[in-house]
This record gives structure tokens, C-alpha cells and sequence, in this order.
């Protein structure tokens, strides 16, 4: 049989990933036929005026791949590939799915005045070229133990907690972090009770992990322990120190009474703590993790509202009688978050840059806070009432609208803002509303703005 | 009542924080019996020498938190609390559960002399200060556009894919990307195939979301599609270009079949690419993806191997036919990796950094893998037998040892040698073994180190 390549001398392509691309070509065109024999290596390199290392070259990647064999001292054959259909594929930009565009909100994010940049590429920079941080290898599975040490010694202090760096899990968002508790309960717990309203991409993960859901309604007189005890469910997910989306603290009573159900249930609760520590009228409540005598919670953080939203570093403290465990199946998982990013957090806190960041964006959100209060206030009279303001990164408002759910929805996403339509009832809404990426000298504009949207 | 609080004047903490403490201890500790009156504002002021302001503080935070309440024109009164229970913890760095230490190993992770350290700096430098960047908003849920543009470019050019940035999903390492891809195909498929042995923490994340796990043996002669019609799986996982941990290369004729396969049963393929790209033989095998005319695989591909493995950043192509579903459900999930280094990453592929990056690993690792090879062959003799060395970064052998798998393992993390043994039959032993993280003047040392184990 003859080969007659033609070859592109000007091409960056190698000659034998040309030949090697001609002879798959005509093999899959179906005009190398089966079962054919190839020009001996020797032969070829004569006929194509080739050198036989360049031959050699394209043969062994099409035996590689499949299209040709090699049978010892009879030569290189073409294999039986007829019945598969190699048609090239049509041109995949042409009919691609309308992509749905994802919005840049004006009032999400954290406030763009807050994060000192410079110091941050500082250790970046150490960090990186510092050769105990070694970035050629994946690292600690469970998180760097500077950094885990540190998040101990900031849960300890900042949220009242009691907690040791051996209970700390470090991870890419809380959605991870949960994936991985669910693989140390999942053998005792296949139900989980979530608040209503609440963090709704917790209770995705559970669901995409075949847990059973129970939502506890908690809108009029915060959390009903009473709706828990009823419930089957002996998990339970709450943001206690400052619900996600109402606002509302749960009061010591009922805080030690969860912990008490949880202790004669062998129950185990998850506090997420996800943006308690920024409180204006006081002091930010205390984790519930701190209180817990008995070993059932376990808390979550996330460095998102306090520090950055696009590093992605939250981490999980577990229950000391949880770590027999984790330590079994710690391997099933990789560790998500940077490395580097992790070592330069942990040098960001240990030089006390996060206290003083902390102390500035309490600040900045206090303003920001009084002033959205102020210019709500003045603009919708009694249109609008604010609900709840007193800490975290969002406000709770009660409006009038005569608009349709949807119909709000739609124009807030045209305008660029993120609402958060809690419950509609007639022409009443209920909504929480981040003001945190808000510019502070644009706080009127953002509410003439929410003015036309409701 | 009277309250005698005694005050630390030096205390960097806030007098109306100390006042706070005081009454909490006193309730708590049962000293402040349920019902009874605090002072007023007025009076406690004026028997403290403290400003109205302190104790209004230090009041509104214990009625915050549920310790005391606020009866209008009545006053303070102390909480029933006397049911819980508030002794403190005892403390938990005392029985810690012993944790079990993290080996670094010796021959895991990638080439210290691989990275451009000093360009990667200047990128991310650029890119953080950057106004466009926006770091202080959680940026897009699939990704950033300029990241999934060069990614599709890449996986298109490099790997013979065929995809689009519309296809491409970003995330924080294979099993995050899973997690969501579970999300989208869970409704039509719980059941899926592994290849045995295989990549253990895909096989893992299925388990974990309650899915059904069938084994197909590829131990003998490379991937059965017969064993794969006999299951009852429409969905599987395998890494045909360099299979995980055998390194066999799957041909083109059982590549078509798996494809066809796929299309006439409604399945779906999951093609992880890990580390393809690097194959010393000739060129890299291409991927399934490119050869699929039917939307039938979803191309899994990371930067770990490739780039760096302290980055955690990985890639999922989905077919067009998911991407309905996923836009329907894509906001269930956060973005898991950090929108800084996404885009670090997009310019250093744009500015032809990666590129530069691969040819360099490249000729490193060929060199290590001729020099391991070689060193093995001298000093094993006949005791050891190389099966597989074409691509990646491990070999696969078949060794002699008189040891028991478990005494193997315990000797090779004792050495910090990472060894992953793939099956033991009498006194011999397959195991794969990384060689990527050895430094290359020190792989005599390591292949006498790796004789002792054995």
C-alpha cells in the first residue's frame, strides 16, 4: 500500500504529527481499509523522504491510540474501525444554549473602601517565595495548622467559644465544609431540620445528600423549639446569633434549651456564625459553640462578609466527640482552599491585621447602616418599615408594593440589586437588603432607586 | 437588689463590657435569683460612678442576648434561667482526641523547579489591585469568563476537545465540580460505574450522594465495555487517556464503542483528564471529549498536576444538552475557588505563560522518569519489572516482598514515601508510585530508600 502525505514545511507542526494526523485522517475516512498493512517503517522513510525516527514517531502514537497494531516481524496493520461512525462534530458555538447572564449587584460584595490591599500583596508576596510554605505540594487536608490555629484562637476570643485547632476544618465555602460533616454523620442522622426562611444553599447540600428535610417556620416568634421537639429530626441548622435572612437572636433561654434538646436527643446542631461579629448595638452575640457543654455543635465560619467574598475561606469546628471519626475518613476528601491563600490569612491575623480590619469595617457598616436607616426613613415615610438593622451586613424591611413577586424581581435584577424577597402577602412585602457594597456617598441614589423598584 | 460589681480599670476591655460579665456570672451562677429587679439606669449610674450610657449598654445587650428583660415603666428584671444548666466547660485542650499527623511526602507533588514564581507574583500584584478585578464581590457562580475562555481555548488546542466557555464550570477541585454535576444529572441517573482500581475520591462524592457504585475490573486487559452493558449504569467515570492508577491508554476502537455505547443508552461518560497532557512517548493520547458527536461526556480537567497543587483549581466541561439544568440550578452553588487566582490564572494562560509552563515540565519529567526507570532496573535487577511509565507523573511496577500490605504501608509512611499499592498476590506486589515531587539529583537515594520498604 502507498501513503502520499502532503506536507506543510511551513507548518509548527512536527512531520510526524502530520503524518501521524494524515494517516488517522484516512483511517477514520474509511480509505485506509481495514486490515490493510502500512509501509514498513524502513519503506516509508524512503518513500516520503522522512527520517525512519519521524515514521517511527506517527506509528507509535497511532498504536497508542488504537489505529494501527504492530505484529512482530509481519509490520504495522490497519485496525477494524468500520463500524464507528468519526464524522466530525458540527461547529458547537453555533447552537449553544442562551447563557443566562449572572448580574454584578451594586449593594453585594463587602465595602470596596475596607480591605488594605497593600498589605495583603505584601504577605502574598512572602508568603509565595517563602520556602517553608512549599506550594508544590497540596497540603494539610483538614487546613494549614498556622491557619487552624489562628481561627481557634479567633473563636475563642472574638465569639466566645471554646474550641482547640484539632476541631477546625478549613474549606472553599461552607457548602464544601458540609459535604464533608455529612460524611461523619451520615451513619446516625438522615433528617435535618432547617429554619424557614433560612440559608437555602445549606439545605441544597443536604438535600443533594438524600437527607430528609424538615423546615421549622421562624418568622413570627423566632425559633420554635417546641415545632423542633415534634419534628423527627435530631440535626438541626440555625444562624442563632443573627438569623439569615430576619435578623432576629435567639434569646439564652432558648439557646440553652436547644442545647439541652440536643444533649437528651443525642441530637447535634450546626451554628452557622456567618456574619455575627458585626453588631452595632452592642457586643456581637455569643457563639452558641462557646455555651455547649456536651459536645453538640458544630460551628460554622466563613471569611466572605469579614474579610473578602472572592477568596472563598470558611472552616467548620467539630465536636471533639466528632473527630474519631473525622480522622477515619479525613482522606476521602481534598483540601479546597488555597494553600498559599490559607498561609497568608494566617500571617493576617497573627499580625493582628484582621483585629484592625474588623474595628474598620464596624465602622464603615455603623455609617452605612445609620444612613440607610435615615434615608429609608425620609424617602418611604410610612411606606416602609425597618424590621430589623442591628447587625451583620443586610437590613430587614417591611414595604408596600402593588407590584407581583416576580415583577419586583425582575425590575431589582435590571437595576443591578439584589433583594431578597423573604414573604408577599397582598401589597405587603417583607425583604432583606445588602447594603454592604453600597458606596457611602451614593446611599440617596440606592434608595431612589429601591423607591422605583417597589 | 444591690449589684457590687468590682472593675478593672487597666482591662483594655470596656467598662460597660466588665458590668455585662458581672450581672451574666451572677445569673447564670444562680447568685441573681429569676424575677428579681436590676437597680434602674439612674440608680445603678449612680451607685456604680458609672455613665448612664455604661449601664444602658451593658443592660441592652443582656436583654439582646435573653439574660434580663425590659418591662416598660416596670424595669429590669432577671430571666428564669434556673432550669439550664451553665457550668463551665472543662477544658478542651485537656482530652483532645490524639490527631493523627499529615505525612508530607517525598515523592508527592509537583516540580520545585517547575514554577515562574516571580511571574505568577507580578500577575496576581496586578490583577488585585486591579479595579476591574472587583474583589470585593464573590464574582461569577461557573467561573470567571476570561478564566473559562482560556480554559475552553486550551482544552480545545491542547486536548482536542470541542467546547465552548459557555460548557466550562469552575471550582475548587474534581470532587466540588462533582458534587454540582450530581446536581444536574440526579433526576435520570443514581447509578454509576467505576473503574476498580480507580480514582477512589471521585467514587467517594457518588457514595456520599447516595448513589449506587458498580466496579468494573480493568486490572486485566484494560477497560471491559462488556462488564459495563451487563450493569445496570448509564452513567461512568474513567480517565481513558492515562487510566488512574494503571496508566494504560484506552484504543481508539474501545474509545468509538464506550461513545456509542453512551448514545444509544442514554448515558453519560465522565472522562477525567488529570494528567494527560504530560505523556513522554509521543503526543498526549487526545481526549473523549473531542471525539463525542452526541453530548455524551463531561471532561473533567485540573491544574493541579499540571500547574500547581497548592491552587486547587479544577474544570468541568459539560455537554450542551446539561446546560438547561445547570442554568436552572447553578445558583444552589457558590463559586469554591478564589475570583483573585481565577483570574491570575486567566492571564498567565493568555500571556502564553502556561504553555512555556508545560513544555518545561514536560522535559523535566521526561528526565525523571528515564533516570527513575534506569535506577530501578540497575538496583532491582529481576525483583521489580516497570509495567507502565509512557505518561504522567507515577509509574506503575510489579515488585518481590515478603512484607504484608499493611506492614508495607507502615514502613513507607514511616519513610514518607507516598505508595499507593494497586493489589498483592503472594509475595508480589502492583503498586503506582509518584515521582514528580523528587528532587532529581536524589533519585538513587529514593530508589534505595523505596528497596528497604520493600
Amino acid at each position: 500500500m502507498i501513503i502520499s502525505p502532503v506536507f506543510d514545511k511551513e507548518s509548527s507542526k512536527a512531520l510526524y504529527i502530520q503524518l501521524y494526523e494524515y494517516i488517522k485522517t484516512e483511517i477514520t475516512s474509511g480509505l485506509l481499509k481495514p486490515d490493510s498493512k502500512l509501509p514498513s517503517i524502513r519503506e516509508a522513510s524512503s518513500s516520503l523522504k522522512l527520517s525512519k525516527t519521524t515514521i517511527e514517531n506517527a506509528y507509535s502514537q497511532l498504536v497508542a491510540e488504537g489505529y494501527i497494531e504492530n505484529y512482530p516481524k509481519r509490520g504495522y496493520f490497519v485496525c477494524d474501525l468500520s463500524e464507528y461512525n468519526f464524522q466530525i462534530k458540527t461547529d458547537i458555538q453555533k447552537n449553544i444554549i442562551g447563557q443566562i447572564a449572572e448580574t454584578d449587584y451594586i449593594n453585594d460584595g463587602v465595602d470596596k473602601e475596607s480591605f488594605d490591599i497593600s498589605t495583603w500583596k505584601r504577605l502574598y508576596n512572602k508568603v509565595i517565595s517563602d520556602d517553608s510554605t512549599n506550594i508544590y505540594s497540596s497540603g494539610s487536608i483538614q487546613g494549614e495548622k498556622f491557619l487552624r490555629d489562628e481561627i481557634a484562637n479567633f473563636v475563642n476570643t472574638m465569639r466566645g467559644g471554646h474550641t482547640s485547632s484539632e476541631q477546625v476544618i478549613v474549606g472553599a465555602g461552607v457548602q464544601y465544609l458540609l459535604g464533608i460533616l455529612i460524611g461523619i454523620i451520615k451513619e446516625n442522622y438522615n433528617t435535618v431540620a432547617v429554619e424557614m426562611p433560612g440559608f437555602n444553599k445549606a439545605e441544597y447540600i443536604f438535600e443533594d445528600h438524600c437527607f430528609n428535610i424538615r423546615h421549622i417556620d421562624v418568622t413570627d416568634n423566632g425559633f420554635p423549639i417546641s415545632a423542633l421537639r415534634k419534628s423527627d429530626a435530631k440535626l438541626i441548622y440555625i444562624s442563632q446569633s443573627h438569623q439569615y435572612p430576619l435578623g432576629t437572636i435567639m434569646p439564652v433561654n432558648k439557646r440553652m434549651e436547644l442545647l439541652d434538646w440536643a444533649y437528651k436527643n443525642n441530637g447535634l446542631i450546626i451554628e452557622d456564625d456567618y456574619d455575627a461579629i458585626i453588631r452595632y448595638g452592642g457586643m456581637p452575640i455569643p457563639s452558641l459553640q462557646g455555651l455547649d457543654k456536651n459536645d453538640c455543635v458544630i460551628y460554622l465560619g466563613s471569611f466572605s462578609k469579614m474579610l473578602l467574598p472572592s477568596l472563598r475561606i470558611s472552616f467548620m469546628v467539630i465536636p471533639k466527640k466528632l473527630l474519631p471519626k473525622y480522622n477515619i475518613i479525613k482522606t476521602r476528601h481534598t483540601q479546597s482552599t488555597s494553600k498559599i491563600d490559607q498561609l497568608v490569612l494566617a500571617n493576617f491575623m497573627k499580625d493582628g491585621y484582621m483585629l484592625k480590619h474588623l474595628r474598620k469595617i464596624k465602622r464603615i457598616y455603623k455609617k452605612k447602616n445609620l444612613l440607610i436607616s435615615t434615608s429609608f426613613k425620609n424617602t418611604f415615610k410610612n411606606k416602609l418599615e425597618i424590621i430589623n438593622s442591628e447587625s451583620g451586613l443586610h437590613i430587614v424591611c417591611e414595604a408596600d408594593t402593588v407590584k407581583s413577586e416576580e415583577k419586583l424581581q425582575e425590575d431589582a435584577k435590571n437595576s443591578r440589586v439584589l433583594l431578597n424577597i423573604i414573604s408577599k402577602h397582598e401589597n405587603k412585602i417583607i425583604f432583606s437588603l445588602n447594603y454592604s457594597g453600597i458606596n457611602i456617598n451614593k446611599i440617596q441614589d440606592f434608595t431612589n432607586l429601591l423607591k422605583k423598584i417597589l
